[in-house]
C-alpha cells in the first residue's frame, strides 16, 4: 500500500509542502511541491487537495514550511485559513500552529488525524457483518483525511478482518469524487469494488446486492442531523425503505453541537456550470440527511446510537 | 418549435433513414443518413436514437427501406429487432410492419405515435395542479417519441395551460439524456428549468421546491411496476418519502400484460465503460419502478389509479 501511506498523500521537507496532486488522479500520480505557504493556500483552494482532515494538515504543514523559511507568519495565517473558508479543520489546525509553529508540532497533528481514523475505523468495522457488500458515497479515504480515511478507513478495516466481500462505489456527480479517487484507493488496496451511477444505487439494494451503506460527514449537528456530500441524503432515505442500517463514519472535528439541528446548516452552492456548461442549473454541494435516518454515527470515540443530542461526544468537539 | 417536428426527429426518405443524431446534442444539431436497415439499427444501438417509442418509429423506417431497396426481409428483422433488448416497442412495430412493409405503413405508424403523445400528455396536464414545479428524469420528449413526448409531451401540454412554473431536469447518468436532451428541448420550447445532479433531487423535495414527479417508461408488468431509465425507482422512494405524488406517462404500447410483475423484466446491463473508463463498473440502464409507488399511470386512454392489474387498459396492449 506504498501509495497509500500518510507520508504519500501529505508531507514537509525541509523547504516544501510535498502533496500528492489529487486534482490528476487517477490518469496521473504525480506530486506537486509547495515551497511557500502561498502555494499551500492555492493548493487548497484549487484542490489539489481537499477533504476537511486533509487539507487541515496540508495548511499546518505549510505554516510551519512558512516558520522554517522565515515567511511572515500572519501574512501566512491569513493566506492559508481563506483558503477554503467554510472548512472547519483549517482554522483549527492553524490555531494550534500559531502557538508551536514547529515542523514537529506539525507532523503531531498529521499522526493525530490518523490516529484518529484508524480508531474510527476499528469501532465502524465492527459495524460489518462477515460476506457484506457494502456501499459508500464520495472519497473519504486517506486521501480526504491525511491517511487512512473516514468511512473508507472504516470499510478498508473490515476488509482487513475479512469482513468486506464487495463495495459499491457512487460515482458521486458532479465532481466524480468517488469514481475517481474512491476507486483509485480501493483498487490500490486490492478491495474489490465497481462503480455505479449515483442514481443506480437503490436498484442494487433492491436486488439484495447491498448490505450496508457507509458515509462521511461535513458537519453533523446537535440532534445528530448530518450534512455530507450532495446525494447523501438520498441513499439514506433509499436504505431506509430497503430496511438496510446507513452508517455515518466522520471525527469528532466534525461535531457542531452549537448547530442544534441540520436545518440550520447553511449549503455551499457551487457554480452551475460543474452540472451543466451550457443550461441553467442548480449545483448544491451538500444535502442533510435526517438524524433519525441513520442507524448510528461512529466517532474516534464510539458508535453513537440515537438519540444522538445524548449520545454523541459532543465534549470532544472543537469549539469555532 | 421547428427544430421538435416529428420530421426533424426522425424520417423515411427515398434512400435513407433520417435522424437527427441525438448523441451528438446538444452540442450539434446534425442528421445521420442511414442507407439500410444494419445502418439503422446500429444508429439504435449507439443511441443516435433512443426512447422506445422513437426507436420503434425508426425500426419501422428502416424495416420499409429494407423492403423498398429489396434488402433480405428476415434479416432487416433480425438485425432491428436485436438492437435493443428493453424496448417492447421495436418487436411490435416490425411486426406490424412484416405484414405491410410499405413507407406509408411506417408513416402512419409514426403518425399514430405522435397522436397518441397529444392525447396522453392532455390526460396527464389535468394530473398538474397551477404554479407546479414539475421533476423529471431522462428525456421523455419529443426526441424520445419521434414527437411532442410522453412524460415530457406532458410537461409541455401543462406549460402551454400556464400550469407550470419550473421544471426540475435530472441530467440522468451516465448518458446525461437530462442535461443534453431535455435541457435542449426545453430551451428550444421557451420553458423555464435547472438541470440537478441526480442525487440532488431528493434535498430540493425536502425544501419544498418540487410538487410533483412525471417520468416515462420502457416497460409496464400487469400489476403496474414499472421499469424505466436508471435512478427513476429511487426516485419514486424519495418521492413517496416526500409525500410527493410520481406519476408515470407513457403510450399504451408500453403495457405489457403479459408479464405479471416487475420483477419478471429483464433489465439491459450497459457498457461499464460508460460509467467509469478505467475502474470496474456496473451499469444497469433501467430499473424497476414498484406499482404502490407510483400515484397514477397516464396513457392516451386515460389517467389509471391502483390497482393496476384492473384499471391499466391492457386490451390497448400489443401482443408480443
Amino acid at each position: 500500500m506504498e501509495d497509500l501511506t500518510p507520508h504519500r498523500i501529505v508531507r514537509l521537507e525541509d523547504d516544501a509542502v510535498v502533496l500528492l496532486d489529487q486534482s490528476r488522479l487517477p490518469a496521473e500520480e504525480v506530486e506537486l511541491r509547495c515551497g511557500s505557504a502561498a502555494e499551500v493556500a492555492a493548493a487548497i483552494r484549487t484542490m489539489v487537495i481537499r477533504g476537511a482532515p486533509a487539507i487541515g494538515v496540508a495548511a499546518a504543514y505549510g505554516y510551519a514550511l512558512a516558520a522554517t523559511c522565515g515567511e511572515d507568519l500572519d501574512a501566512a495565517y491569513d493566506e492559508l485559513v481563506g483558503a477554503r473558508p467554510t472548512a472547519v479543520n483549517l482554522a483549527w489546525a492553524l490555531s494550534e500552529m500559531r502557538s508551536d509553529p514547529t515542523p514537529e508540532r506539525a507532523r503531531a497533528l498529521h499522526e493525530a488525524e490518523v490516529d484518529r481514523c484508524r480508531r474510527m475505523a476499528q469501532h465502524a468495522s465492527e459495524l460489518v457483518a462477515p460476506g457484506s457488500r457494502v456501499l459508500t458515497h464520495c472519497n473519504t479515504g486517506g486521501l480526504a483525511t491525511g491517511g487512512y480515511g473516514s468511512a473508507l478507513g472504516a470499510i478498508r478495516a473490515a476488509w482487513e478482518q475479512g469482513l468486506v466481500e464487495h463495495v459499491w462505489v457512487d460515482e458521486t456527480r458532479p465532481l466524480l469524487q468517488g469514481a475517481r479517487l474512491t476507486a483509485w484507493e480501493l483498487e490500490t488496496l486490492g478491495i474489490p469494488f465497481a462503480v455505479i451511477a449515483d442514481g443506480a444505487a437503490p436498484s442494487f439494494m433492491a436486488a439484495g446486492d447491498v448490505d450496508s451503506i457507509f458515509v462521511g460527514a461535513d458537519r453533523i449537528a446537535a440532534n445528530g442531523d448530518t450534512a455530507n456530500k450532495i446525494g447523501t441524503y438520498g441513499l439514506a432515505i433509499s436504505a431506509r425503505h430497503h430496511g438496510l442500517p446507513f452508517y455515518v463514519v466522520a471525527p469528532t472535528s466534525t461535531l457542531d453541537p452549537e448547530t442544534a439541528r441540520g436545518a440550520d446548516i447553511a449549503i455551499e452552492e457551487r457554480a452551475p456550470s460543474e452540472v451543466s456548461p451550457g443550461f441553467p442549473a442548480r449545483n448544491p454541494a451538500f444535502d442533510v440527511t435526517a438524524a433519525e435516518l441513520i442507524a448510528a454515527i461512529v466517532t474516534e470515540e464510539g458508535v453513537h446510537r440515537a438519540p444522538y443530542t445524548e449520545s454523541l461526544p459532543t465534549s470532544f468537539a472543537r469549539s469555532r
